[in-house]
């Protein structure tokens, strides 16, 4: 089992990656937490795959526990989901001292830690992720949210996890498209800061294990400088602004993996025109988008995703942070306004 | 103007406590914030007396600032009501630098503050509070939540305000009953641990910029050590387990100092029979209350608070800790379960 360890001003814990960690997530809730209670969320595709094992754990751990299962997808983060897992939890008479857990991807660890984060004024959570994606980013770094009707991720909170619990046999038998998909984020960090990981990725050289593991590192190192995002956290964003925008676009038909994906080949074609990366970094980066089956171009106009970008929370004030790729492991911030934003769009598509 | 700093772990501040500091309210949000914009809340009875001059002070300052003006009253403090302000933060294009202020009692500043703690994952926000019960209480120490239907304060965090603006023209003008109520906070705090300020209201030699100063004082320094509620802060629990119960039964027809003063002479009398305070100072502090017009007494029976009590976050685990008056200025923590919880609800009514 690998382990590593997060460090953030208002708490630590630990990232447990290995085979068979669900099984001990009853153990793990007792070591870490003082409940009597637990109630599981999770996704309907996530649900009967893994459900009855992690409560299983639970109860066998003399917990109480009961699950709250939620329609899969992106539209469960709303505030009518959060109200009715939180409305669940008064009625499970759950304390401040009882605990959540997350079992799923990204829209189930979103929900569960902002109703985590603000039930009763906080009570503790734990973070299972079943998809690569969670388990490299979502899951680690406590940012929680919802989303309302004109902006994602709008409503949140950083709160930190008790623990996150990586159970990689939960990874495979991940359809492949979602696998892919984590690779995504994996490959994001490999730009942005890690050409060994790079290497590794374009020689499948690395276990999934590792993978994991080198990504949580680095983003742990990043949380625990920068907790509220106001400085390097930024930095994670890669292929997020133009992703987001297409994500959008496609009512989230695309995966967010995917939609990062095709971010990360745009800001990369328009950082080679605007003189900031060379061609040949550029070109290995999007084979290797390409290699683990990831598209990397869009047929929205530059005229569509700007509309979207233009709605974006830190646009308006003229303060959004472009992160721009120099070379393979070097990334850094470009500040623009939304006349060298919508320069920077087009040059993605040239 | 007087002034009170709070220091918690997560942040300092000031109270400022005095006459026509309302108009100061555009200057100390430059100081304070890089807000470009503000969004004022106000309730509906409050807004008419002083919106416009706190609009016109931000204005003056240079910040854009809008209002959004509630129905008064505690069903105000809703999931509801704070979908709408988030929907409406949005519309108006608030970031994460812009600023909150709320602008009347503590239902506007519960909501508020809660808004202002998950609107992109924090923004900040500064309290007005225009009651004397809001002033000596709910605007200090961070406490911000809302109602779920079956529990008051059920959801919500704890994050502080940049700071604290108590204007005491704003009170000078509050109805005499919303006045009183807020004076059974006061006696609170005196009990709590300030035999001079107990003396001091009884003789009328306080004045209310001072009763203000006081408290504010007690409860920064109580919360200072205990910003979570986990051991000390909750002495100013005093009054508040019974008096809830009462507010409950009367379907929030009372209001909460008025709930409270009674939940005081309850617990007062239950101690006395419960062998934990003389009769004496029992009687001077029921006779204070009376003193500033407080009822002291419920046609609530004992069967109707204990079925509310059993509805209480804290009683489900076995931990709900009483606050026990034992002389003026000095009271303590007696952890309850069920049965001994009844128990001092039936030596309440003696």
């Amino acid at each position: 089992m690998r382990s590593v360890s997060v460090h953030t001003p208002s708490s630590s814990y630990d990232v447990l990656i290995g085979s068979g960690i669900l099984g001990e997530l009853g153990a793990r809730v007792r070591d870490l937490t003082a409940a009597r209670r637990c109630v599981l969320v999770s996704g309907e595709n996530v649900f009967p795959l893994y459900g009855e094992e992690a409560l299983k754990s639970l109860r066998n751990s003399g917990l109480q526990a009961e699950a709250l299962v939620f329609p899969s997808g992106e539209s469960t983060k709303s505030l009518a989901r959060y109200e009715e897992l939180l409305n669940f939890l008064t009625e499970q008479r759950m304390t401040r001292t009882d605990c959540l857990i997350a079992l799923g991807g990204g829209v189930t660890g979103d929900l569960t830690g902002f109703a985590a984060a603000t039930y009763q004024r906080g009570i503790p959570y734990l973070q299972v992720p079943t998809t690569l994606l969670a388990a490299v980013d979502s899951s680690v770094g406590g940012k929680t949210a919802v989303n309302l009707p004109a902006a994602k991720n709008q409503v949140g909170a950083f709160y930190q996890p008790a623990a996150v619990l990586c159970d990689t046999d939960t990874l495979a038998t991940l359809p492949e498209r979602e696998l892919r998909a984590g690779y995504a984020e994996a490959i994001k960090y490999a730009v942005l800061g890690d050409a060994d990981l790079f290497d590794g990725l374009q020689r499948r050289s690395v276990s999934l294990d590792e993978v994991i593991e080198t990504c949580v590192r680095m983003k742990a190192d990043i949380v625990e400088e920068d907790e509220h995002d106001l400085g390097r956290r930024r930095l994670l964003n890669l292929g997020h602004t133009f992703g987001h925008a297409v994500e959008s676009c496609s009512g989230y038909g695309l995966l967010h993996g995917e939609a990062v994906a095709i971010g990360m080949a745009m800001i990369a074609n328009a950082a080679v025109r605007m003189h900031h990366m060379d061609e040949k970094s550029r070109d290995i980066m999007i084979e290797l988008l390409r290699d683990y089956g990831l598209p990397t171009e869009t047929d929205y106009t530059a005229d569509e995703l700007y509309d979207i970008l233009l709605l974006d929370k830190k646009i308006a004030s003229g303060k959004l942070h472009l992160i721009v790729p120099h070379s393979i492991g070097w990334c850094n911030t470009v500040a623009v306004g939304p006349e060298e934003l919508r320069q920077w769009l087009e040059a993605a598509y040239e």
